[in-house]
């Protein structure tokens, strides 16, 4: 198992999509490298207030540390407290128009090293390791064009490695973005998968660096089509107000987040996923039969978009 | 122990603090009466762009249920999994003026039934019952005056129940309202306390009633202060911008809200004390000397405001 190679495809990875996001945008992203005092490093890509992008991040970090957090052991309790190592990228896009779609992308390789202190090595003691990913659409207005065309991309990026690996993760992907203080989805889905070491390490990275080289044919189109969709006030309201369960989801829920800031991550690197402007009001409901409403009934449901 | 005199002192203070919010806004609240399918009832009370506050609620709850949740019994591990009764009030105001500070108060009871499924009772098993309770100060722009009268006012409310109590619940209020990935206090503080089971049920449920009852003496008068004090874009910005710490205090750290969401409560009641409206920016920092770093520098650090 070689990490480097996979560091070193990350990096390259997160270069490519910003240059594709700023050629869209019109604008450049911002770039920060940091360190963290604790082990480790990242380069935090940024864009507010551009021509599409009201805020977005595109993230690569690469950090160690003496003991990995609950928020990253949930399914293997036996590494709890194990040294660590993970790589990834991680991406969060709010465009302002309301008719184009947030979306989140996020690709990473972790390592749990063998050993804690005083534990007995094994023999043949090899580090734990295993990969996450997957991407998923949260729309403000639906298009039913755009649920297709995002999974049936999300099936092609996964095909050529199993066909039961779409149908999988794409459970996994409904079942993780979802708020259960509000029994509802997140957005229309996508593919997400966690602790992948399965068939050696090759072939759960190639999966994955597929997962990510499918995230620009996903999205693109979709942002093409609504970035300059005509919308007033209304729909910047709505887009504000369900912004708030983006919000919900990533404090209260999302693993990448708690982990980072379990972590001492970089807050505002971890942060970037938050939107720029967001609205919360009481116990409100959409019209019935409105273009609102809508996304509640036709798309914030369990479907298979692709039957 | 007599639970229902609690749950009287519960729904009275309620009426009485919305009754004074209402002169004070010129606008009434809305009132849900709700009950929670798995066990228990409640109140919420809300307003929402009135005069004064641009979103608040004072809850009133009393629920119960098979089984505590984690976020109930982070401190005591032994009582996980046992039947509860908790009853309480909870309120949380956001002025729409950025100089008007925004406010939590919250007095509660919990009580957690002896025995769990197939647990042997003890001879005189008891029920366990705590107290928390508290109120803070979130200023945006912060005055010194607000905070001594903030301060003081909590010290009086404990004075008749032993001199020891505010230092000890001024430093749970600066230990709890914390948010670790920020490094950074939520505001000034004011005092916090759970767990409180000493000098038996009357004086426990004594004290809290005489924070409960000082919190309109504590936040009324710096609300009166600043409600009409003129202000314009620029401070309505930081505000919003202020706000996501609160939000991300709530999502994250609260107990009170964890528990809730955890426990299936209601979540349009529980997430009433996030803000109306709030923005995120990558890396903001204020000028240095400017009134909004004076927030940083002069309010948002561990500080006897008494002394």
């Amino acid at each position: 198992m070689d990490t480097s190679e996979a560091r070193d495809y990350f990096v390259d990875l997160q270069q490519r999509i910003v240059a594709r996001l700023e050629a869209i945008d019109g604008r450049a992203f911002r770039r920060d490298a940091w360190e963290r005092p604790a082990g480790g490093e990242g380069v935090s890509c940024v864009i507010e207030q551009g021509n599409v992008f009201e805020r977005g991040g595109v993230n690569f970090s690469h950090v160690n540390g003496d003991s990995l957090p609950p928020s990253a052991t949930a399914t293997r309790p036996q590494l709890a407290g194990r040294g660590f190592e993970v790589m990834g990228v991680s991406l969060v896009l709010h465009p302002r128009n309301p008719y184009a779609p947030t979306v989140h992308m996020n690709v990473r390789l972790f390592v749990a090293l063998p050993l804690a202190a005083g534990e007995v090595a094994a023999p043949h003691a090899q580090p734990n390791w295993w990969f996450g990913g997957g991407m998923d659409l949260t729309p403000y207005y639906g298009f039913e064009d755009d649920a297709i065309h995002f999974h049936r991309t999300c099936r092609t990026a996964l095909e050529a490695f199993g066909t039961e690996y779409h149908p999988r993760f794409k459970r996994s992907c409904d079942a993780y973005f979802f708020l259960r203080h509000r029994n509802e989805p997140r957005g229309i889905g996508g593919i997400f998968y966690d602790d992948l070491n399965e068939g050696g390490f090759e072939h759960c990275f190639a999966l994955t660096r597929s997962v990510a080289d499918h995230f620009l044919p996903a999205y693109e189109p979709i942002l093409e089509r609504r970035k300059d969709h005509a919308y007033g006030e209304r729909e910047r309201d709505f887009q504000a107000y369900r912004r708030g369960r983006y919000v919900e989801f990533n404090l209260v829920y999302d693993r990448g987040t708690l982990f980072g800031l379990q972590s001492n991550g970089r807050a505002e690197a971890i942060l970037m996923s938050l939107p720029p402007l967001v609205k919360w009001r009481y116990d409100w409901r959409p019209e019935p039969g409105s273009p609102e409403a809508r996304l509640y009934t036709d798309f914030l449901v369990a479907k298979d978009w692709l039957a």
